[in-house]
């Protein structure tokens, strides 16, 4: 196996992407030692039964001398946690995140980031609906995108710890891209933040047609339906934190699903087949364009599912 | 193999459900002879080429001496083919369909029912994103759910006709139900017709993006994105009628999914975390009642793939 690119990794927050993190990082051989730190004690007592490092009853002992540190909570309490971690990290160690909101994450760890270390703000384009430390595996990295949106910094020390934070995702299997969190922030509120919001809304309308109908809307879910209550049953608490601090780009992309929609709408009400056969034709081009970019497979898959545990006789 | 229910089946429309029907009829012995019409001759000779059936050159040829015919167009071809058939439909033949929306099928169909033929109208709640008679497979209905709405008709013919249409799914493995035209129409409205409309939207509203982003929509759609593309890449002309037909109860389940969207906009707009994280619980809870309804299994699933074909060596 190759040389760790880390000597000790830290991890704060075990959730779906930490747990991963951990994983992937032993079965790579990413990192030589990893700590972890979750402040809700059951979430340790799990990981430390799923063996997934060192669990650390503070975020100060998981820090000590660590090389790098990636920040594993929702958006909203990036700032939190990464204040309790800044008086044990050492100089030129690397802090990075995994959330889905760069402008918000930077926001919420500038000031709380010693002079000393390098924030370098990231994200994973990978995870499942699934939430907490169970939900991990290691291969959930694996050809998917990492995006890394660097600050505006110069200065060998700071690329050179860039290069090695990409080092790292690159081992744990994905594929490092990095871009101006503003561009970040624009493209996931189009790619994932808007297709959350609008899954986790029509779940929620047809919540309500449910008892109207009387149990035939869970009975025939099948007929499309289901298949937005996957992505709708993803973790309330991530959500609100990337809505809340992603609201711009949100809203901007929210304004024109609206209004492309008000169009669709009086299309129906006006009995105007053509302009529903343009829009859906120009649904199924983008389709193809995802395929030919293959980024359809099976390996550049957000929600893919956890694999089942090997068959013992 | 137990008895055929039908000696002859004729199948009018060979796209995904046509040929699927066929080749779950032949796998199950569920009709001795299968004749198919489409008005394409170019599907007619891929069905030919697939060995679906008898593939006939008329749809007279196809209705001859049939004891059930299944139209398999989308719904607003339903009237003008059945129109074609009905001179050669004998007495006491089955008339049934697989549309979307049975009030806008009953609506097109009824008048040009001959009156000594049995109108059962019908609909697998089945299907995948591809089209066409190539996209067919055998096993498409197994454990799906079969509606049937006959008609507000009494006399033993006419109940005698719906059970052994019933038993004619049963054979390709569907669930049979019967219900009323318009309470199908309510639900299906709610459980499939939105959904597809808001996947349709949300796919249009990102390819505009598309461009402004550079690219990196398709880039990065794995943030949840392209769940929706699978589902906008279904037959363009299919979902045009659907929504043209079942105009009413699609804008009334529209309606209420804006005013919830409108909420949910007002929620970040203005930062209120508590309504979003209310709204965002309850569409998990919906998706735990489709876990514990069954619902959620290959068995129960629209959009399932089409089975790998079998390696040779």
């Amino acid at each position: 196996m190759a040389e760790p690119v880390f000597e000790k990794l830290t991890i704060i927050g075990c959730g779906l992407i930490g747990s991963s993190i951990a994983l992937a990082t032993r079965d790579s051989g990413a990192a030589k030692r990893i700590a972890i730190f979750d402040r809700d004690a059951a979430v340790r007592d799990a990981a430390r039964t799923l063996g997934l490092g060192d669990i650390e009853d503070s975020a100060d002992q998981a820090c000590a001398d660590t090389d790098c540190l990636i920040i594993c909570t929702p958006v909203g309490a990036l700032g939190d946690a990464l204040t309790a971690c800044a008086p044990a990290l050492k100089a030129g160690a690397i802090v990075t995140d995994v959330g889905s909101v760069k402008g918000g994450a930077i926001a919420a760890m500038t000031s709380a980031t010693p002079s000393q270390v390098h924030l370098i703000p990231g994200h994973p384009i990978a995870g499942t609906e699934h939430s907490g430390p169970e939900a991990g595996f290691a291969t959930l990295f694996q050809d998917a995108w990492h995006i890394l949106t660097p600050l505006d910094k110069s200065g060998p020390a700071y690329s050179s710890a860039v290069e090695r934070l990409a080092a790292f995702w690159t081992r744990l299997g994905a594929r490092v891209e990095t871009m101006p969190a503003d561009r970040h922030d624009r493209v996931l509120a189009i790619t994932s933040h808007l297709p959350h919001l609008i899954a986790f809304n029509i779940v929620a309308t047809a919540y309500d047609m449910q008892s109207v109908e009387d149990g035939d809307v869970v009975k025939y879910s099948a007929g499309g339906f289901r298949d937005f209550t996957r992505i709708a049953a993803s973790d309330p608490i991530m959500w609100r934190d990337v809505f809340l601090s992603n609201k711009d780009a949100v809203l901007e992309a929210l304004g024109r699903f609206s209004e492309d929609l008000a169009a669709l709408q009086r299309a129906i009400r006006w009995g105007d087949g053509e302009t529903l056969i343009k829009e859906f034709e120009r649904a199924r081009g983008i389709r193809q364009a995802i395929i030919e970019a293959g980024m359809d497979s099976a390996e550049a898959n957000f929600g893919r599912n956890k694999p089942e545990p090997p068959e013992t006789d």
